[in-house]
């Protein structure tokens, strides 16, 4: 029998998906299970989108362009357009949602052993990414204590190497919902030219900003038009998972070149998905502003139940629809499990995300959960009544 | 500004799309270009299978379990029972595309710098798939005059080396149309076993096989569940590359688990394309009859026009849409830019793609030409009428 590879055997099983196994199993014992521990967001789909599909009138559903379809790349100029990005068609890869976007820019920006530096927790998913790619994600601590702000100048230099290629940010941020400031921005394009660095930004929660905030691009940045790239999705944005549909993007022509060879190679992204995407500009205003107001309810709930209970706290995020929590457990992956296999209070539970998996470095996060807002607010408040008493009888309790 | 890898520049540029820009220009000179080029069939998608879409009501477009959904994967154990495949929905990923199983694949089963076998010429993105992953093609010649047959056992072990993990088929194969036998299969099984390989094969084009020929599936083989890995695609099966929805599909355990990391890390395959895909069981067995019909009537215009020809000629291929043909030409890649920018008669040109492509030799395939019959039989009379006239005319003509 022929081995899998060592690269297969290195990659990370999603931190995420590791627990579902223990939640269908609750499931299957009659327990309702309340899931925060992924973002699919219950809101709807706009209408308008859908409809564009059901409107569609193709007989032969072809490959589009390897870039994507002309017509949604226009659409997308005109989007990036209205929040004062000035980009065109050309700069726009579009692709197998903001993962394959990933994937690309890392391949094309980065060879093997090549480094890039994340401020972690982060998103899990890139260090998966990276893996595929052969290249080594070497993280700088943010701290819960200062909401995860971005580490100063300082962190970045004492880990940076000749191999050293790029810097990534999730922007608002995955896990931790915090909102990286204009001034952050600015740090981190300072580092950029002075250590010649791609920025790589997914920017896929930018319109989930709260308390008034507003969201700062890398794209907005000057003179960084050869060093960013830009990930984007309709996912979060129009609820949207399923389509997958995002995009790629950057200024530098030589690296939207070598990106194209990758983005042939495959063919093409979703045809179907691209057609309910182009939709996306007759989407009203009206439905950001009510999914943004119930987010915001959402996110309410969980900061005040959270900071409400013995021993823990978090940050009051403000963007995307995660919350990281300090918990007073000993050990986030035995409770995330026990609230599955062991725990039910009125014949429910809750599913939450150990912060462990979003950390690089070994033995970080273990006192952390991530938190997903993606149900509705009557649930949320029932899944923290679920967590609450969870802490007061957890074995592993700290208190 | 900093340097896109080393990687990025050596990713080959597709074969098929690098005379894009020419055919435009073509065009946009009032010239009518019939694209025998490339894989996209102009046959109708069934409507049973965008029914399926339209009729769709779910309200949040969510993303999909990461190997697909079970109902879709269910459709697809059904439809492989139908083939005389025993597998469950276990040894299912459905994936974006065949390409993306292909990558999965080689990530899975092979680490940087291992080789993998591939009969020349192949479908030319797999060398893009190999530079992607990191791992090296080893291409065995197979030959125009027995119709691109296997080559045999004394060529692969020729090449066998301690860091050759796999070799790798297509069929029937695209691009030379050829359909391996029984036999072939059984031999390639006899080298997996004794060398303890993994066998890749490609079976997008399974349906298309002529002149009563059947075929023979790496799944049929016995003892090797171990070693074979499945590609499929619903792209060709029932002209829908548009879907982005393909497979892989493996009974080793071990290989799958492995593969499931890859399918988390990038969350799901499109949510759309599955939906229209799971409808597939309830396309008419006549809709394949007559596709077969127009293929097979289309692929004997071709054959027959091409051995007319003085100086050409082609095997009678067995399967897919595909001939791979000889010209009396100095080098296809200049023929086939030549017809482009600088032949017409009548106001038309015909679009061929230059097997130099799809041979990862240097230098071979200068006189041959990759033909794909997928316009209708009136366009492939007046497209081969091109190609007649142009081989009488062409600079670079070697009668």
């Amino acid at each position: 029998m022929p081995k899998i590879s060592q690269k297969a055997q290195d990659m990370p099983a999603s931190p995420i998906r590791k627990l579902v196994p223990y939640a269908d199993a609750a499931k299957s014992r009659g327990i309702k299970v309340y899931h925060l521990n992924i973002g699919q967001p219950d809101i709807q789909t706009p209408q308008v989108m859908l409809d564009a599909l059901k409107n569609y009138d193709e007989k032969v559903i072809a490959y589009s362009h390897s870039a994507g379809y002309i017509e949604y790349r226009k659409v997308l100029v005109d989007y990036y357009k209205s929040i004062n990005i000035d980009i065109t068609p050309d700069n726009i890869i579009v692709t197998n949602g903001a993962s394959e976007a990933i994937m690309f820019a890392m391949q094309v920006c980065m060879d093997d052993d090549d480094e890039i530096i994340i401020p972690e927790p982060f998103y899990a998913n890139y260090n998966g990414f990276a893996k595929s790619s052969g290249i080594k994600v070497v993280p700088i601590n943010s701290h819960i204590e200062d909401g995860f702000a971005l580490p100063p100048i300082s962190e970045f230099e004492k880990v940076i190497t000749p191999h050293t290629k790029a810097i990534m940010i999730c922007n608002p941020n995955n896990p931790t919902g915090y909102l990286y400031s204009k001034e952050e921005l600015l740090t981190l394009r300072d580092i950029a030219i002075k250590y010649d660095l791609f920025i790589f930004a997914d920017e896929v929660y930018r319109e989930f900003c709260y308390d008034g905030n507003k969201h700062f691009s890398v794209m907005h940045l000057e003179g960084l038009d050869n060093n960013v790239v830009l990930f984007d999705s309709v996912s979060k944005r129009y609820s949207a998972c399923g389509f997958r549909v995002g995009c790629m993007i950057s200024k530098n022509k030589e690296l939207m070149a070598a990106a194209m060879k990758f983005a042939q190679a495959r063919l093409s992204p979703p045809s179907f998905g691209q057609i309910a995407a182009e939709a996306s500009n007759k989407v009203p205003k009206e439905y950001f502003q009510d999914v943004l107001k119930e987010y915001d309810e959402r996110r309410m709930i969980i900061y005040n139940e959270i900071n409400k209970m013995e021993g823990a706290f978090c940050p009051k995020p403000k963007g995307a629809f995660y919350i990281v929590a300090h918990l007073p457990i000993d050990d986030a992956d035995k409770f995330c499990k026990w609230l599955l296999e062991d725990f039910s209070t009125d014949g429910e539970t809750v599913m939450l995300a150990p912060a462990t998996g979003f950390y690089s470095t070994p033995g970080s996060g273990k006192q952390e959960v991530r938190i997903s807002y993606v149900l509705k607010c009557e649930d949320l408040k029932k899944a923290m009544h679920c967590l609450d008493v969870a802490l007061k009888v957890y074995p592993g309790r700290t208190l």
